[in-house]
């Protein structure tokens, strides 16, 4: 199973962030392609006060900062030089974070969905919609905002696809600042069946596809997981992808490239179930040759030598 | 705005050290200068055992061990070499962080003034002093401590400008060692001035400058805070410097290099209301193309387009 | 004091993986000879899931995974190329961690070293033994686990050498992942005494060598509780090596390498004392020219600047 597709993680809500310009950018869209990356999903176009492209709406209405460049527009040039797909991730107002109400979310989105269309919506690399909250179990009101926020994407767009990229409540979810690695009242494998069977259902007609995280549980765990992600998905018609981190979530540095050996196993639990798709969350921090941290070109090389062996 | 000034993190409080060795520190110079630094603060001289120079009065009198360097004839010769101010940092025995009681500051830097004065006056490149107590808000015993050791740095020199650097007691005045990147008791705009205003006026005859650290408060909140502390600083006659971080506050990692866009609102917000000069801590870690964190060197080559287009 | 053995930190606990393969490893034992380093540890040979080596016990009995490579194979065959003894780490279940009971360590174990001589014992480079058990004080069992563990090692391998490396239970004795460097309740020197006493008399027939980790204590404290650790060792006539740890426990990212100040304080503590021999935890993250830390390689600098002063 490859790694076919990767989120860019611009604006961070907590990885450090690298400081690239467009030429960074460049090549890191050849290092992508290299190993077949084929599809890249901005995570979302702004976060809080932070913005990936000049939007009058974030900055007139919503507070935003003006940014120092457009990124939206770098991603998408790169997408057609490169010949993949770019997703585009909604705005994340962070009050949903800090709240737990989703219909902030939904209200903002209402008119990022229309000016990102209306900007962007000529590139021929602009493929589909990441709808960007990050959600697990039945968090409230995400339902509505998943379909709310899929069916207007879908509507402007002339029916590009929709993405979303929950997190399965594991033993590992917990906060990247906390100072624990992981928690005790973790979801049990039949709760998180009972409780993703509603929200898919809820949702199914304006998503397309559902890529959950694949680090939240054991690796022993991981599986039985899967394999009742791959089963929802089929029972409501939505494409299943996996998020395959290539971070490490056991160790105290929270967090830096994943050994290999845990890609791999994951990438094969994935292969298991017949997964149709394997992203990554991230690339460009974690598996590429020009990050800064040296390990994530130590795991493109493993990562490169294991998929030519395939 | 410019960056013309920089601290130097030796003996480093929370930041991991590099370990470099003389040419690597002719070489940061260099690149420091190139972008038009002029100004290295040696943030302190000592840090509880940990000494920049072979002081008899530390090794004896407090226990502190024989350093491998002499770092200050280092950075005093550097400076030399490179045309750049080199203002001295004072010792800090820790007991203050420990006990909230400065006197111990007071006592011990009474003696470590006259020896640095003794055994490094006579560079050229000793231009200032920066007293480095880290305060904010009506910290016990601050005023008495500031004006004293203020008072003798500019005795014994005959009259070197002298340097504050406290920090803003806002949301994110957390410990680098603490789960959490944010509190919720931050102090007002309001008690924020009166405060500054009882300790500006406290210190005003032998503090020169105050160069508050800009990394505390939301980014949305710093016009308001920088304005202020602009005024009263002019009210009793001091010079306003920014103290520029260039590390991220927002991050799980404590501390990588900050993401340019956030430094650029800081400067533009320093221009904005007046600041006469910025510094930053620090360029060593944070902004060198030779730092261990790469990300620092793209920060580097951002800041570097960004003056040239100023 | 030179340092001529180090850990190599496979499977890791709490520290990054680098991802590197053969070629970086035949590189790593060659920065390691050109510094005089003799000896390599491997920490250990499993920890909980994941193994070093293809074995059928843990694979089977222990639902571990099968690695993608055979790690001591690798280190065994690099000893050999390069003239250095290689020492091999037990197995870890994670259940001691888990539970404070050593059975599960000694049954699992019984099993792992069978295998390991059978598998591995033809190498001419393997010299000896690690009981990676990481214990302090009267930990429950830890008499009966060393003593029962080493005797089996001798006794299947004609006496090759067994070696521990306990912690000392000081102030910076705290979880990797907890939010603090320090706690209240450390172990005072008598204590330390006389539980160490207890055990090295319980463990001293079957157990050559204790290597007491460094850097839980206070560097001012160093020499104090390396004089105790000699003198015990001594008195029950095991050999004194000191594990001379080359990462910083002083800052808040856990862990990139330590300042060469403190470490240069360390062995100059351990030659005072008359330890017999220095080792780290470890060189190819924290003293290695192409670790991923690039404070590491400034340190091997460093380092080696040192002792071609010696």
């Amino acid at each position: 199973m490859k790694i076919t597709g990767t989120f860019i993680d611009e604006i961070s809500h907590d990885i450090p962030h690298q400081n690239w310009g467009a030429a960074e950018w460049d090549a890191d869209f050849a290092h992508m392609k290299s190993i077949g990356i084929d599809t890249v999903i901005v995570i979302r176009c702004g976060y809080r006060q932070f913005i990936t492209y000049p939007s009058p709406y974030l900055i007139q209405q919503q507070q935003c900062f003006t940014p120092p460049a457009d990124l939206l527009t770098l991603f998408l040039q790169l997408g057609e030089k490169y010949g993949m797909q770019v997703w585009i991730g909604l705005y994340d107002s962070g009050k949903y974070w800090d709240t737990g109400n989703m219909q902030h979310e939904i209200d903002a989105n209402r008119f990022v969905i229309d000016e990102l269309w209306k900007q962007y919506g000529h590139f021929k690399s602009f493929k589909g919609w990441y709808l960007s909250m990050e959600i697990s179990r039945r968090t409230k009101g995400a339902i509505e905002a998943f379909y709310t926020l899929g069916k207007q994407c879908k509507e402007v767009s002339n029916g590009l696809p929709t993405l979303i990229s929950p997190w399965i409540d594991g033993k590992k979810a917990v906060m990247a600042t906390s100072g624990t690695l992981t928690k005790e009242n973790a979801v049990s494998l039949k709760e998180h069946e009972t409780e993703w069977n509603e929200i898919l259902d809820g949702i199914k007609s304006t998503v397309d596809v559902v890529a959950f995280q694949d680090g939240h549980v054991g690796f022993e765990q991981l599986v039985d997981y899967l394999s009742v992600n791959k089963q929802l998905a089929d029972k409501h018609g939505l494409s299943s992808w996996t998020n395959c981190e290539s971070f490490d979530r056991d160790m105290p540095i929270k967090f830096l490239p994943i050994k290999f050996e845990k890609l791999r196993l994951k990438l094969e639990a994935a292969r298991k179930v017949g997964m149709e798709k394997a992203i990554t969350f991230e690339f460009s921090h974690f598996m590429s040759p020009q990050s800064a941290y040296p390990q994530a070109g130590h795991l493109f090389n493993r990562y490169n030598e294991y998929i030519q062996a395939l």
